[in-house]
């Protein structure tokens, strides 16, 4: 399976014993993308002129003669975890599983989930910060999630490393339509929503829906991660997942909860790409910023600063990228 | 309503006097087209995070906190008149409304006119150099306004300030078929050519057609504006309105006006998107030139000359543009 | 007829005296194309203001005015032989007749063939290297005239002034599936492969098949010629004709190796065009080689050198090209 991740071509595909590989999508002979080759005992045959690459992305030989060409493709760490691809595009060397953010509620047997991946035609950044902006659910999604209150309550935010963190507690407020219909919640509730970003590309939004007053760990607990994967400098793979503590067997709620989550990205896609164009055509625009924007900010700075450090280290700005496993 | 006019994005909206407002099209939050956004009481929602934005181009609010941030985006001078809303797209100081043409015909009661506007994938010049020179006629239209007397009767050229004007007086002519249909002349005829060309983006042309020998006021007059308006550097919004003095309650001999002329704009508007592929793969080419040529040339060098001064006054080439009002 | 030859537009179309033309399809008034034009007694007349251009490339008069503009246009040399029409689009001192390759064959009456063109959105080199390189017949065309052999079977390469050639004499190998059904041949067979590639744009190949022993000059016999003409730099045209010296008035096989070969390019075309996107995103890659390549690499580095010279000639590199006659 070929899949562009940060300007790269990676073909990923699963050794024999069952984990999963990722090398650089050009033959090292003549860049024909290997993931249109044939695939045996862990060797890819090229289909274009028949190079054999083993799973370290070394060539181990040809047909068309005894000797062995020294060639060899970039392999890219990758680790498989909580049902996800981890992949890490940049310096090899900076790779550390450690960095990956505890999802364990995807595999946790007393949550479920539904998940996905949308196609973004905008840079990333446009949808980090529109993750750790959420007031626009007031305005962009008020047929669903949002109301005046997440636009009215203030965050907090703070960060650490390469973390940006917010808390958005929204307390006594009316159910936004999603959460009325879906948890049959008609009273006055409260709603939290925290939100972690793991710089270069992960969100994870943590909610909980209560009716006003109720202690926790009482409530509706939901968990959304969005793995926002740059594939080109103006295209983004949006993956995401979307997992709840209750009425974990209903799938009817499931289906429902995977339908409502699509039309509300597809409200963020739509808006993205209509706000990449007008970016693209005025890139040196300074922008008016207030206090909900800081999160955003904050990320945004973040991204800007990894980039500079590897451009600094002589490798080009890769982020780490997550890609929604089988 | 969203146009792009001059490589910006302009926001059209009527305020509740009724007048016509243009703002640049871009929030100056997060460059979010304002279009999209709702308005109430003359000031725009934006519809991703809700600045609030009046007539005036600034920021009045947002819902996210109670200090109004200090934003603005630009204001065009706008004006309506004969129906066509005027924008000015360059220094504001430099527009000046007593530069719109006299198009009253558009309102006179003794006048009928037909409109509307056709997009164009060509640069402005090639379409400002099309009208200045209409011995296209007789080669690109020929089943309809040209035949052979437009190419060999020679123009008398005069120019002033930011005007170009010809003027061709052919005499004694056979009618070519649009005129022969629309007007029931068999005869021979004298068919008046005059144009007027205001830099940069307004022509008109003065047609009479009569049977020959017959003495001004008597015969047949139309008269058509172009608002050749610069939508990016590549594409042009071709608006048009086409006037008679005759037949006035004709609808019947309007709506065969519109077709026809919509007819001949597609011949030009054809002809010239080939014509843009042919000058944007070979931009230097020194072209051959002939004396018909002297309006469209005389036409070209004062569009450049006006974008030098622009660009010397460290603001960018944008042409003034006419927009088809509702 | 309007056909891109190395960034260029040319118009090309037939004189009175039945002789082949091509001259430069933008006119020297304007750039609009020539071959939209009106052709009567040698002279094009030019469809938007009617210049008229001759068959040596001259303007000869127009409608406007009686005096004759001093303006024209390249002509390209161009040679009619073996029902093929060959331009020279680089300096027209260099175009030597006698430099185009002897196909006979063609209109040879012992032998018939089969002819077309297919457009391919890629760079000529790739297609020049991809002949050049046959091995991928193994790989890319298992199911027609690929099979193990072709990759295990080393070449000898030989290479003179602005060609280069190889032999690939494959004996006592089983039949591809492409011969099996179109020869009848069912024992092993010598397959004989011999290329000549004429820099920079024709390429011939000689086949010969029989059963295994069988002397020269029996067998069967196959040619092809590529005519791998540069649109742009990204395009190209792919004229193809392949010729037999058998069943040469079964038209039913006729039919049948056209559909064949058709079907052989649309898969290279394939390959071609994702290999574009690998090359075009990564430029800079080092390729690996092998000894396979060695007649590829000769052709590669012909065409640059090639270039490199038309480029310190201070004309652009223009390869010449064939167009496949009507």
């Amino acid at each position: 399976m070929q899949r562009w991740i940060a300007n790269r071509p990676v073909c990923f595909y699963r050794l024999s014993d069952g984990s999963v590989n990722a090398i650089e999508d050009r033959c090292p002979h003549r860049r024909y993308p290997l993931s249109l080759g044939r695939l045996e005992d862990d060797v890819i045959t090229c289909n274009y002129h028949g190079y054999q690459i083993d799973g370290s992305g070394t060539c181990v030989g040809v047909a068309e003669q005894p000797d062995v060409p020294k060639a060899s493709v970039h392999r890219f760490p990758v680790v498989e975890r909580y049902g996800i691809v981890w992949i890490w595009p940049g310096d090899p060397e900076q790779a550390n599983p450690d960095d990956i953010p505890d999802v364990s509620w995807l595999t946790d047997e007393n949550w479920t989930h539904v998940h996905g991946v949308v196609p973004l035609k905008a840079r990333q950044v446009l949808l980090v910060e529109n993750l750790l902006d959420l007031t626009h659910e007031t305005f962009l999604h008020p047929s669903s999630i949002g109301n005046a209150a997440v636009a009215s309550t203030p965050i907090d935010v703070t960060s650490e490393g390469n973390k940006v963190s917010f808390i958005r507690h929204m307390i006594g407020i009316e159910a936004p339509p999603f959460y009325r219909s879906s948890m049959g919640v008609t009273t006055d509730i409260d709603r939290w929503q925290d939100g972690d970003f793991y710089a270069p590309g992960i969100f994870i939004l943590n909610i909980r829906i209560a009716p006003t007053g109720t202690e926790e760990p009482e409530g509706f607990h939901m968990k959304v991660i969005y793995g926002m994967t740059p594939a080109t400098d103006t295209e983004t793979h949006d993956f995401f997942a979307l997992g709840r503590d209750y009425k974990i067997d209903d799938a009817e709620l499931s289906a429902f909860q995977l339908k409502q989550q699509l039309a509300v990205m597809k409200e963020d896609v739509d808006a993205l790409e209509i706000q990449e164009v007008m970016v693209a055509t005025d890139p040196g625009m300074l922008e008016s910023s207030i206090r909900s924007d800081v999160a955003g900010i904050r990320g945004r700075r973040l991204l800007e600063r990894m980039a500079k450090a590897e451009a600094a280290a002589a490798a080009p700005a890769r982020p780490r990228a997550a890609v929604a496993g089988a």
